[in-house]
């Protein structure tokens, strides 16, 4: 069996496939590019894949796993959404082979399906328990941030429970369809006093959906500039979505396992340190590759 | 002097007039169009109002008031807006003189500016005086839905303090330019089950980001139709505005004035009677007309 394996994140707007060491958990090499779901047919899947990593693959003795939207039924295959709680266990052992590659697999998500809450994951589940295997934890609770961020508390190597917050779509929804929104269409540079504003705003009691239109009031009468309109809206949804979970998932007990990107994990160290919670970073790429490792290892058929 | 008025509630897409009897409150003629302000430009304001309402007009003696973002800077001409607390006097004191048109005037809207709470209002000071004169009332809270509902308190005939809840234009953000809103683009027809849904999913504790994502993983996996989607949206918008209401403006005194058209009200009377909140209804074109009614009575010039 090789010791090595290729972890593909495939979502909805981009591919990234990394030649990972399973023993090291070392990346050996790696290729992105922006071939997301939506600019792929069906029968273009296994052909573009073989087409990334066929130089990795010896000719299907290194496994390739893939996980994110890759998955769902507008994907490659549809793969299960298991229904919580999970270990990564119970995903290795529910992992569709991806039809057309050899010793190829596709990992499945994650459902909540509760009277009180309905919810879905696709590949953050593979970081969330990647982030703890790199951490030496077996539970605390994760921020994934991102156009859906995901929240999950895993106990006992478990996935127990979770919720997706849409910060990352409001974000560019408000930007680019309101009236607030206006003047920050042209650019997305950080402000790092408008973002500060939009953090402390984000507790104002009327709640959210006023916090937002602040960004039009502020600019017309308290000193707003255009330049610090987006940074104050990311301010107000980020703030927004901290301190509804410190409530929710948190339950007070105040730290949390930050799983994103180099751009993102700033902001929300920012806003989760703001209220009190403490923040262990994991890099969310390496957060992937850690956890389909730790996925392969449990899989019989790898 | 003439016993009656011209009122006019001038919007950024949408121009209503009204000819008023001022002794009896009683609306003689209408006219309505959707000559909003964003489809004419600066030096069209006086032709197309003459156009519309000249024959009332009786050469000038009939005086006209207009409310609403017509006295923005991107309207007929600017008003100011003052900072509450403000009365239907101190608007009235305030007037602007509408260029190019004899005896016709643009009431100033009003603003909040402390350093944690900024906001801005054309049209609804108007509304809230006029509601709570119809209803014989000196004080109160009202809600006035719409794309920017707003809320507002009143003690002593003064409106004291309100804040903006973008929940119209969010929802029309989130149906047309998010993922969860995917199923519900084309229609929005009212579906009774998806909005009390909706109503229920706005409490949940991981907050409104969440729950509009409800709307998609609902739709995946509890029942919920694409035809019901727009509606649930709809409910936990309408819902989550309410729920921070109550605790913000409302301090649980547990009644409220609606203020909306005979679309909207059902909606948020359903909304709010499920917090528990008593409701008194009024349409808010009686109350335009009963708000500038009372502001001519108070205006030296009129």
């Amino acid at each position: 069996m090789s010791r090595r394996l290729i972890a593909i994140d495939w979502g909805t707007s981009n591919f990234r496939a990394f030649l990972v060491d399973r023993d090291s958990g070392e990346c050996l090499d790696s290729v992105r590019s922006d071939a997301g779901l939506k600019s792929l047919s069906t029968d273009e899947f296994p052909h573009y894949c073989e087409a990334q990593v066929g130089a990795w693959r010896k000719g299907g003795e290194v496994p390739v796993y893939l996980s994110g939207m890759v998955g769902s039924a507008r994907g490659w295959s549809e793969a299960p959404q298991l229904e919580v709680p999970r270990s990564a266990t119970d995903l290795a052992d529910n992992v569709v082979a991806a039809p057309g590659l050899d010793n190829a697999w596709i990992v499945p998500g994650l459902k909540v399906v509760r009277e009180d809450h309905v919810d879905v994951m696709r590949g953050e589940e593979i970081q969330a328990f990647g982030a703890l295997a790199l951490l030496g934890l077996s539970a605390g609770v994760c921020c994934l941030p991102g156009t859906h961020s995901k929240w999950a508390r895993l106990e006992g190597e478990r996935l127990i429970d979770f919720s997706t917050v849409m910060t990352g779509e409001l974000y560019h929804a408000v930007r680019f369809h309101t009236l607030p929104g206006e003047p920050a269409r042209g650019s997305d540079a950080h402000d790092a006093d408008g973002f500060a504003q939009g953090l402390a705003a984000a507790d104002h009691p009327a709640g959210l959906m006023h916090a937002l239109f602040e960004g039009r009031s502020r600019h017309l009468y308290a000193g707003l500039g255009a330049h610090q309109v987006g940074s104050f809206l990311s301010g107000v949804l980020i703030g927004a979505e901290v301190l509804a979970q410190r409530e929710h998932l948190l339950d007070h007990q105040g730290a949390v396992v930050l799983v994103g990107s180099s751009s993102l994990n700033p902001l929300y160290r920012q806003a989760l340190e703001r209220q009190g919670i403490r923040v262990e970073e994991v890099d969310s790429d390496n957060a992937t590759l850690a956890g389909l490792v730790a996925l392969a290892e449990r899989h019989r058929a790898g």
